[in-house]
């Protein structure tokens, strides 16, 4: 079996293996603190006793479990925490799998690239539904896609790369869909709280026995590192999640599960609005320069991407690697996020240095 | 797909709910403390910058990977750090079947029954080899059982549930036995630590392309809740298992990583003796009290258990929970470990009341 391998790590190398100081602008890593409550989490945890350093349920710690449940307005029952969100994903869409009631994966184009390399390695098919120009999912190519042979619809929502936030009546006519062709409307909600359009609509608010809503605290408190996400399963499905789970990875790692709760428990909504409010100033510096700059970009609606797109530069590797070395600034290739964007390069606004980062961009391009 | 469950936390959940007092000897969860260096790892995390908060490298903290490429003597690209052996010995069988050279996978019975569910999950089958009353694993057996149809053989030493450790001698025909079919030896090596016999010996000792070694901090470290492992690949099989490794879980939990890191420098080797002191002192009392109680037992080599037969008592699981309702004892069930141990019931001696636990079973079975 062969599957591809993101290239995140492959670009975030050669950017640190750079002669030269260079803007990291690759990966999804936020630069801003986590809230006060998960460090104060893990000084608590050092002190606990043996039994604590022990595994606790597969499926997770129950007060986080509960707390999560009480947010999110589920049964506990039905969550799962998982190691971070792509854990949640790669366990959503092998339940999708395992139903038999199709091998193929809808994506959609551009795609975070994790879930291609999910599919493959799951031993699905893919298949990708193009999205609008600004990165828009329209449900009737997603239904015209659609066939007996969709085990899984997967959509990002605020989206990476494209940063777009789809309204609540495109994930309500997805579930729909799902439903029709006995599928599974798998939702990756990791950007929730980086909503900057207020539109954004869980897809949870459309109850349904085919949709999986996936999340991680990765984003929300900027500990990408830490490993804590969870899925919602519909009851039908969370068994044999469940299972698999345990047969991955016995259990999420515990202080981590700690800390999470305890932040969840502790941490002021002015924390999250903090961060919000931080990327807003970022997206507008970021593409005020951008479009003196002359370029095309994207104004991400959520999440924490740019794309952009100067003439005769497409979004190739080598390009992006040249950029490293003669601009300095570092991205992602459009290339690798599918076939639509390849003309695009995608900047994450997780550095102080936007205002840097597209000065360089316009002296370079100019 | 269906594929099983394994039975501990069944077992747990019915003790924890149990009426009375109840001496819990179902899991493997040390009940001593972790190193003072892990703790000190947790403190010292909390404390760092919002960098180091975010993904590291996907195969691991590179520090740490360092550092067990030096104590273990091989190259630092052949490891991965996993979320615990539960992980690594995931990764080490799909990687042994996307070989594709078979899709039969030899197990010892009794078997540890996080083997065959993950056989089962990953679409291999299972082919069992019987171990001898002591556990000891007749490599003439192996090479009887296996044939062009082998893809792994899938061995614990030493050896939960039976206390066995594998001589040299054995480990060194298991890996000719994976090179003569083109199979790969799955080495699980995670109760290292607890060799009491001086017998031990480390599957990476045979030099081999077809030799896969996992382990983890979480029995050596008394931490199975923080879920840090790794597992060793021949150079030939590394690149897919981090491919794996990623598109499961991105990477393994940093402030675990951290932590391990930090334990791994400071602590002594009397931290180890010690336990492994402790386990000695335990095991005496135990078997002690059970040959005063007229039961057969297993005493063993290395790991925490000890095999129980009592007449006319077989290891099912509602005996199990007959044992913990009505001595206030909890086991694990014999039939939980394959065809073999069935009239068994295994212990784990992971509390301080070992003595009160016999004592309690010698009452009940008088």
């Amino acid at each position: 079996m062969d599957y591809e391998t993101p290239q995140f790590y492959r670009v975030i190398q050669y950017a640190r293996r750079a002669d030269r100081d260079v803007v990291d602008m690759v990966s999804g890593s936020p630069d801003w603190d986590p809230p006060e409550g998960l460090r104060e989490g893990l000084r608590e945890y050092a002190e606990l006793g043996a039994d604590e350093y022990q595994y606790t349920a597969s499926v997770g710690l129950p007060e986080l479990r509960s707390e999560i449940a009480e947010r999110r307005g589920v049964d506990r029952d039905r969550i799962v925490v998982t190691n971070g969100a792509g854990e949640a994903n790669y366990l959503a869409m092998a339940r999708a799998l395992e139903r038999e009631r199709g091998s193929e994966i809808l994506l959609t184009d551009p795609v975070y690239p994790y879930y291609p390399g999910k599919t493959t390695m799951l031993g699905g098919t893919q298949r990708f539904v193009a999205t609008d120009e600004k990165g828009q999912l329209d449900p009737d190519n997603v239904r015209a896609a659609a066939s007996e042979e969709t085990a899984a619809i997967v959509v990002n929502t605020p989206n990476n790369p494209t940063g777009a936030v789809y309204p609540a009546e495109t994930m309500r006519e997805l579930v729909a869909i799902a439903e029709t062709y006995d599928a599974v409307l798998i939702s990756d909600e990791v950007y929730d709280h980086y909503d900057l359009s207020g539109a954004f609509a869980s897809a949870l608010e459309t109850d349904s026995a085919h949709r999986i809503v996936t999340n991680a605290f990765s984003k929300s408190m900027a500990i990408t590192g830490a490993r804590v996400g969870y899925a919602i399963f519909p009851p039908e499905l969370v068994a044999n999640a469940k299972s698999r789970h345990m047969l991955v990875n016995v259990a999420t790692t515990r202080p981590g599960q700690f800390a999470v709760l305890q932040a969840l428990r502790e941490t002021e909504p002015a924390y999250y609005e903090r961060n919000r409010e931080r990327l807003r100033e970022r997206v507008e510096t970021f593409t005020d320069a951008l479009e003196a700059a002359g370029a095309a970009y994207t104004t991400p609606r959520g999440s924490f991407y740019v794309m952009a797109r100067f003439e005769g530069y497409p979004g190739t590797v080598a390009n992006v690697e040249r950029l490293i070395d003669e601009a300095g600034v570092a991205g992602m290739p459009g290339e690798a996020f599918g076939e639509s964007r390849t003309e695009w390069l995608r900047f994450a606004l997780v550095t102080p240095r936007v205002e840097e980062a597209a000065e360089r961009l316009a002296a370079y391009f100019e």
